[in-house]
């Protein structure tokens, strides 16, 4: 049999070790050849093929990125290119197709499916929010590179008495900064599925000082927003040049919480550090088993479905399961982050 | 209502993450004040208590240890001592007991609650052979250390063309082997549920050189053993002095290897760094949550019961249920690490 | 003796160890006390003592921050507190003061010893730019956050084929980016000492890319600056409610290389990550060495001077010649990084 | 000009940092190409060319171990191999030597030298005792690597009440042990410089728990020795097999201060993972201008050199002073670890 894999969206610690996953054990347990497909769909629809073997995928596992590359595809063209992306998996002579991806990447690996293509879906984002698997690679390096900076930031504000906000990742879905703030104790948690109160943080914060703590630290996710007339908000805008404006939640909110209370603010916008670099232990073995189990499905036949993460297992779930919703911060998950601090 | 909580067993880290969250959210949610005991079990049987508020648990979320330091007792001087225990615990006014602790903890804790004590176990082992729950807090840890050693291992075998050994701890299950194994591509991993035979070791050793590759790399649980038969292998002994002899099993495989097949061989015992120093961000939230949830069970009077991970969410199952099986790896998760090389 | 010490200016990693050496050598080599003033020049402007011991020295060797805390105080201010600073190092008993600080702080405690109070000084910055010694605490530090972040970035911008700019610490310097520039091998690195030419690294940029590399990265200090004409550029400056205005010079250089050749550029600000938490070894040794140091020359009453190292010794040059000019980066310095690329 | 590189002697991080730097600087400044020898001073004997440009130097500056390979030669066989070394020399075009080693390999440069080959040297010890130079690279990765893990062993030994004694590298200088014990807060160092006495050590691990202090932490290089008398001592043997038994000093000094005090006591020893793995952001730097200086050495001619590090300068000393003596640890160094504690 002969395996097609390729990477989609953005960059995420494990993509790397899910293909050297799904080149070893193609080779090791059925023999079977792997070809990648170059930067994502474009991949598929330009023919960017590239021969993948156990040498290539040697020394892969702990390195960031994608030797594959990626790059976004707009929808539509992808569905034009149907033709296309079936003629050039019969000229690589691709059995199944290993997608491995994000929300979007999933999606048309879904319609994919439904359009006669095996695949075996593999899910990928450092957000977790990715519904019906437990976690997802990537996950956990973020959440461990975001904790690493809220330690340090931690004895900076004490120094210096003051607030400090830490910007995460997260557009949509809290998660990032629900664990990274659990994990560096963090005395408050902002996430997009709950709008905050400017009013509220700024008398958390004052409280804190009153009961004479010396400092302040907050986990921001970039998607959270403040409640409807609870500040001036800047939402995200287009420069003269058509270059993206600098409109960071934290920035915005740290502004106005000097302004408010006139606590000195520092803020800090992690950034792409959260997404590159080598994966932590945790994404490697999750990166691996979920290369294995897709390989294996892809060999059983069992395509149209996705790996997933249930509690130890590795599981087989429906690709349009998966893509359905969002996976966002519960109401009891958030419960939690407010048990230790008022 | 009022708190106690004592750590039982060896190191891990973590420990400190739980007795803060219970005293955060004791405090926090309830407005309960916590009383620790100090050295595990003999803290109850000798009245060691020491007074914990938010500002002792301040600032050990990110330390290994245990703020409140642990020993070994012996369960019969514990179990005729259930009288103190009982007396230590009217006089300090404690209503509900949270041992932290491994599998002797956790039996002592179910005795306890068969007794009539109320007691909400927190499950910790740094091996995660604990069953009912997915996971323990320190196991991420751990195979994060032994995956960081063994990185750096791989690149001193390249360069000498060495085969290298590496010991993690496991006594009687494998699952830091397996996941470390997993985690940095290790070319062989031997856990203690599965003995090996030194030939296949040797062939598999042979093999991978003879294909030109340069190094190879084995994970060695230690609690690891030879087939019957298939080597002389010296179990632990007392020495004349009544000191435990250097009896580690990757050393003596290593010398069989290094005997049999002329490769170089190097071993290293990776020891006490594993269970000590500052937790992951993963084991930080595990702990973290662990702690919350009991102490809610706790307030809740949801006792006799222990806090699991099953999945995403904190559960509690029977103390008695936790304690029945010892948790070992399975063939199937076994199986996964044999799929990558021969 | 007694000796008495605080620490002015920013955070910086090494602080709590200087402050630790100082406590236990003092009281281990000549039985004498030391007592802090918190909060910088404040706490002898405002009696601020904290009694330190060998107790309160435990375990902060690793803690980023200082636990004396930190605050700046206006030099008038200062200067017109003679009379106060003696009373409180009188009252206090204190018969030598060692100041731990920059080059604000470094610059009083020359003049406080010219008129007459017996300092030792210990040079601190980040930054590396204190003149008269090779190194300072906290840089090395620095520039291992820096440079880790900067191998991360490495990852993803080679899997989406990206510009990454990194903005670094150093307002007048640029020993962070050159260091952390060559530790991470970034194609271009700017610094203040040298105003760059934005088509120069429009040109490096393009011509990197037209020879087939898949990225480029660049690291630019803070204080970097474009050459007279070369870009519009936007000084930092104070918006309408009297808060600094986000003015980053890597955004800014991002945004003009977009917009003249088209290449999607990524910013990354690390900020005060860079500042804080654990030193690594090698500041941990240099902390430790300056504070055992000063608290020998103290004893020994060789004052007026500050700890410097030269080499791998220790050595003590007059405060006052360590002030008068900032060290910034050399022209053979700077020659070596640009040795790799173009 | 053409240049010829190898690697000699034991694994060390920083070595590929040295290629990469010869390679791009000789490229680039010079446009001049670069073999490697494969396996050391062998490379050069049995002609083991490999063809090294800027690709193949792509990537490698973060590597542990060397792309070259290493191995031991016999010196004599060396010494009787001249003639073919520079008949390889010659067949490959090679103008200009650049051997990267310890010792050994540049006492066998030193003597090539003398016999009319141009070679310039870049000195290579992770146990830092290479005469000339204030510094080698590796030497911090090794500290670094030392100092985390007996941080980690730090809070174990509090949890536990013990002894705690790390071994790390170190045979005939005790560099490693004397900063990693400064940098980790070490209650004692043991050197290979100075033997120590068993008694006093006993004395000092018994003042300190009945001060009532809850753990002691040593440092121990591998080649540290007891006084002649002070204890009975197993120097390192061969087995019947040929194998060397396992001797290390702080196994014995453990079991040693257990059976006289009655201290439980636990011993780690490193080993290799302080040689490999990616080097640290000091390390890369060290190394890269260790590369770069020597690249120019080469192409001006000033041969029969080693590049050394001097205070913040990297100089140019004859390789016969380099390798007179080895750097051992001063009297005044070793005062300064004794500052600190009793």
């Amino acid at each position: 049999m002969r395996i097609g894999v390729l990477t989609g969206g953005g960059d995420c610690p494990g993509l790397n070790a899910v293909i050297r996953s799904v080149v070893r054990s193609s080779d090791n347990l059925f023999g079977s050849s792997v070809v990648g497909f170059r930067d994502g769909w474009r991949g598929l629809l330009e023919d960017r093929a590239m021969e993948l073997d156990v040498t290539k995928a040697d020394g892969i596992l702990t390195r960031g990125g994608t030797i594959l590359g990626s790059a976004r595809v707009n929808p539509e063209v992808f569905r034009d290119g149907l033709e296309t992306v079936r003629e050039t998996l019969r000229a690589r002579g691709v059995d199944v197709l290993i997608p491995i991806g994000g929300e979007g990447t999933l999606t048309a690996a879904s319609w994919l499916a439904d359009n006669g293509v095996p695949v075996v879906g593999v899910p990928k984002t450092i957000d977790n929010d990715i519904d019906g698997t437990d976690l997802t690679f990537g996950f956990d390096t973020a959440v461990s590179i975001a904790t690493d900076a809220i330690d340090r930031l931690h004895t900076t504000a004490e120094s210096h008495q003051r607030v400090l906000l830490c910007e995460v990742m997260g557009r949509h879905a809290g998660w990032i900064a629900l664990h990274a703030g659990l994990a560096s104790g963090a005395h408050l948690t902002l996430v997009p599925e709950q709008p905050f109160d400017v009013d509220e943080v700024c008398a958390m914060v004052s409280a804190r000082f009153a009961r004479g703590d010396q400092h302040f630290i907050a986990v921001v996710a970039e998607g959270a927003t403040p409640k409807e007339g609870s500040m001036e908000f800047r939402v995200g805008g287009i420069d003269e040049f058509g270059h993206r404006r600098f409109t960071g939640v934290a920035q915005q909110l740290g502004e106005e919480i000097e302004r408010r209370i006139g606590k000195e603010v520092r803020t800090t916008v992690l950034g792409h550090v959260q997404r590159g670099g080598t994966p932590t232990a945790f994404d490697r073995v999750l990166a691996t088993r979920f290369g294995l189990h897709a390989a294996i499905a892809a060999h059983e036949g069992r395509t149209g479905q996705m790996v997933a993460l249930r509690g130890t297992d590795i599981t087989l779930i429906p690709l349009a399961d998966a893509t359905k919703h969002l996976k966002t911060v519960t109401p009891e998950r958030l419960a939690e982050v407010v048990s230790f601090f008022g």
